[in-house]
């Protein structure tokens, strides 16, 4: 088992993001951590690259000069992940895919959904993986849920209800904490603030677990912090194509909740519900019968969610292993392994579209927009 | 202390509700259960007024037999419960109320916004209370949360979402059952089904804890199940009159739920939830500080959240005991004791406005409405 | 349904105990407040049950004016309900007995085994009920356990696991509080402390749930305040007569816990959860299979859950409907229906026959002892 | 940042705790696996060491090999796992502490206290860590426990209670299966079922929090699946040197619960309750106060729940990272750094010691044994 060679652009030191992908494609043994441009200032990035144990000639000063040096190699990368600001995740995606590189992308992919448009092109030309980073799809009990609404347990869904609401930007009196403020400022953020930033997680997982696209949205959005341009509160109405209602409320403002990212999936004949706080559980009641916990590591599970649980039942596994669920996906897939749950190009241009679609909804008074890219119209 | 007379008109045997008022209205000593009318069929309801220990001139074959009965007794009736059909209420409360009766009318009040005017204009004439029975309300840590906002415990508040949510009609298979399929049939629920049933309970928990008016509101309705014509799913975006945001989400197909009631209320410098499942807690967030259980019993309460609890701190009180505390504030009430709490016909009349207001919204497209009654435009 | 005649001793005003037994005789109107000799001093008690609705003649001024008042008149009370101190349970109880009154004694029954077993004799012989008050029995979900037992749901039962664990006296700097030290104060409590106040009420649900009787125990007592002549925490292991292995902890020092009564059952079959802080669930595992939650309201309980039940599904219902349901067992047995599941004089015994044991044992360093009264080994 | 070099004994194809081992020494790329004898069988040992990526050279096919092997290099391993069956630790730890390796030993450290006393003197000797796998203790929120109780936030510590209980031997059909058979057989697995293996990590988390050490205690075993010899089910009451008062429940036949591993502790001012099903969460109690949601990741936690805590609040951390933790103490000590909370020899050889008291105590009634090893009388 040779490992693959992995490299990373930003995640540079004091960054959560770059140990957050460290962990994740070194935890099992997958990847070796082989080249990086780590910061905007080549010389503290070229360091850090190096103290991470990264050889001097790959640790690189800026993405041009690490795309320049890794193209041409014999041993060049098997996979590199975008983490720098988001505005800078095109240039670099598209510059890497077209080089025949496989990339992973943060989310946002792109900040507009013509980027996001000539993303998808490039990467389905390039015949190259270009995933993003929806971890929270790579929970086992995620994939658990998909498998099941697959396999027809729910029967046709008729109605999924998903939250991605917290409170750490609820104080006002932080509220010029540039570490907050950036998010509300579309010079900064872009057209969207919370939805932009959480929501699109939660409107990710409806589609990944229901396979089906949102079609139309209406939005509702608020400041409710009154110096911020864009929105810390919105709530989204959407249809899928098959007819299912969804609802998703996100939120910044709501103290209290710490990581409030849960999704309700109902069925005709049943209904499921998964919160990121608890990951290890998926709660399933069968239309008529009592509602029943299963368990991460209980015999009988999905593929998926056996394949991507590493310890025995009720032993937790969070965050971080999610993200190594995707390099484990990844990995597989740059294998030529088809792992067709890997959140791709395509999924980063849906959520841009439908940004774009609440963003204008919410300035209409919620008139219903097609939420769907213009190439798939 | 010598008890109130009381008397119910509905409420017959195998019915529901009837067993919750009479526990309600006797529980605490308060009430004595002096005169009823309690079926549609006069002999039926006679007779099982009296096997409740009714005396025999005062159980009545109709509620025309009781006005005229009561009206003109020296010893009449103190209160009146109205736990008739939907349809019947307005005529039986205008009735009660200009014969100088205190009612307690069961939620809806009435079927038009007209007639919860009518009512509204009655009962201010009259002089007389006419409350509607909005139940959670009265639970202590109901009244906890109302008086925390009113204290300005979270400063002002931004954002309230609530849900009112269960999956007691999503079997496709139950949907022509009759107890089930009036809900959803014009011709005997009235213009709108799952929010005028349980929704209606949220959007006054909302202005209940808020202490304000919802004044504006678009609505997205859904028939999940097709065979039906009213809504089994709704989504309804409101403002009230200080500029709080308010999301609430109804369903009845969310199979899985049992008694999805609960709220969320965030303001400046934190917030509150409660649960109906779980009464007896109220969670509370400072901003930046922990999470906090506060424990129904627990020292320090506000005098409402006291007043209205019976046994010790985490001896849970439940549904009935919440009904029983309506029944307290109206006893209270009628000896002259103001219980500003209590939901009266204003109630009544705002849910009816915000009904048809939801219901042309959904018809809209999601148009925003004014959710006002016209009198109070 | 001519209501049945009651009576109280105790439960005074300002008392807990006393509402407590008042709601439960009259939130289902099966009982009318007939008599009562409510408080130590004749005049305030009388004044008290007058201001309640208990006419003049049978509001007396002690219990053995009550006795014989009541003894001889034609209308005597169905019932009386002893609540008065601890010390007096037996004198009472044993009086009324004799004179041919049902009674609901509050626990414990006795001060002593002898006298435990002298009330057994006195019940017996004198053909009427003598029930105690062990109310947590009297859950509706308390009733599915047993039934679930019964009907043979677990296989043969293993293993008991029951805590009855609050933190109310946990501050050293209150513990000469008088309401908190008589507790520990042989002097006033007896014994036993907490295990006598707490414990005995986790040791009847294992009896209760199982249908089996305690025969065995070895016993840890601990006085962790140490001006604490009594026990404030205790762990107790015990045996069934079926070799079913209990452990039960105890404790009024655990900080944080409110009213820490669960209960858990593990057979051969499937494991059980109750807890009364959540009383309207109950945690059913099948061996092999994925946990389920029983909702108190479902389709298909067995008989006393549905019973015993006031409300729909999910609706909660709390400890004042528990004391309520005892008062519905009541009145059935007194009209002769059988309801073997009230807790009667033999319940009563056992505990004082377990708390004798229990306090040798923890004396004697946690020895083995015969946790049977004399009369039953 | 140079990696350290690692290496593991046992942990072989097809193990849990290989995979587990692997994750904790990799996933922060503080060590790089340089050598392993992974495998009873020399062969598949080390065919399967060369498919994990370690050098042929470095691939044993036994420990003694292994000893041989890396002894003499100048790039020695830097520590060694051991993870082979129980019955080995001991003679494997020993030969590498001799020679100058750190070691990392799973628990149980020895089948003996003898053994355990002889271990604690040669690490004492050598001057090499020899930490053992109590990996329970390395999660973010017991640090910030064991912190808060240093700290003086509860006080006195009175008392703990802790449960180590799951259902997963608790099918007797399947108690013949060999993996779980053996866990009962004195044969394989010694004088201690459920104690030795589930108990003591309970034990070693009262001891770990408390920082205090257990001297006397009293046990009661059940085997509840007749044909087992060794307990399925035990309870050991104990005190330790400070006075605390201890209870422990450990069982494998609670059907139901899955991973039911807690502690609570409770002391003059405050209590905390942790599970190992929830870990990033603490729930704390000051006395007289509101109960607290201690979240991993929020401001102000002590050092060490900082220090091993990746991601962000309410991003949940898990099992695998738990063991990472002890890697990270282990890296920093190998370094230099003093890290006091790291597991060590002496509380293995404390385990043995109370296991050791436990099942004499058991055999002898419950009798009160010292539960301290010899050389700490």
């Amino acid at each position: 088992m040779t490992k693959l060679k992995w490299g990373m652009i930003g995640g540079g030191e004091g960054s959560q993001i770059g140990p957050a992908h460290r962990l994740g494609a070194q935890a099992d043994g997958l990847f070796e951590f082989a080249a990086g441009a780590l910061d905007h200032r080549p010389d503290v990035g070229r360091d850090y690259a190096m103290r991470l144990g990264i050889a001097a000639d790959r640790a690189y000063g800026d993405w041009q000069e690490m795309l320049a040096g890794e193209r041409d190699r014999d041993d060049r990368i098997d996979l590199v992940t975008v983490a720098t600001p988001n505005a800078t995740h095109f240039e670099i995606t598209k510059s890497f895919l077209e080089a025949g590189f496989n990339v992973l992308c943060e989310k946002p992919m792109t900040m507009t959904v013509d980027e996001g448009e000539e993303i998808v092109r490039i990467a389905e030309k390039s015949g190259k993986i270009c995933a993003v980073n929806y971890c929270y799809s790579a929970y086992p009990m995620v994939r658990q849920a998909r498998a099941m609404v697959e396999n027809g347990e729910l029967g046709q869904v008729r109605l999924v209800v998903t939250n991605f609401s917290h409170g750490h930007h609820g104080d006002a009196t932080d509220a010029d904490n540039p570490r907050v403020r950036w998010r509300y400022d579309p010079a900064m953020a872009g057209i969207s603030g919370q939805f932009a930033d959480c929501g699109i997680h939660a409107l990710h997982m409806a589609s990944f677990i229901c396979q089906d696209d949102v079609t139309q949205l209406s939005a509702d959005f608020a400041s409710t912090i009154s110096s911020r341009v864009l929105e810390d509160d919105a709530m989204v109405n959407f249809r899928m194509s098959q007819g299912t209602v969804g609802r998703l409320w996100t939120s910044s403002v709501a103290i209290g909740r710490q990581h409030g990212f849960d999704i309700q999936v109902f069925g005709e004949t049943g209904g499921l519900r998964w919160a990121s706080e608890q990951p290890n559980q998926l709660i399933y009641t069968p239309v008529g019968g009592r509602t029943q916990i299963i368990e991460k590591g209980e015999g009988g599970l999905h593929d998926d969610a056996m394949r991507l649980s590493r310890v025995a039942i009720a032993h937790p596994e969070g965050f971080p292993l999610a993200v190594a669920n995707i390099y484990c996906d990844l990995a597989d897939a740059i294998s030529g392994l088809a792992r067709p749950a890997l959140p791709n190009a395509v999924d980063g241009l849906r959520s841009m579209a439908a940004v774009s679609a609440a963003v204008a909804s919410a300035k209409q008074s919620g008139a219903w927009l097609d939420a769907r890219p213009p190439m798939f119209r």
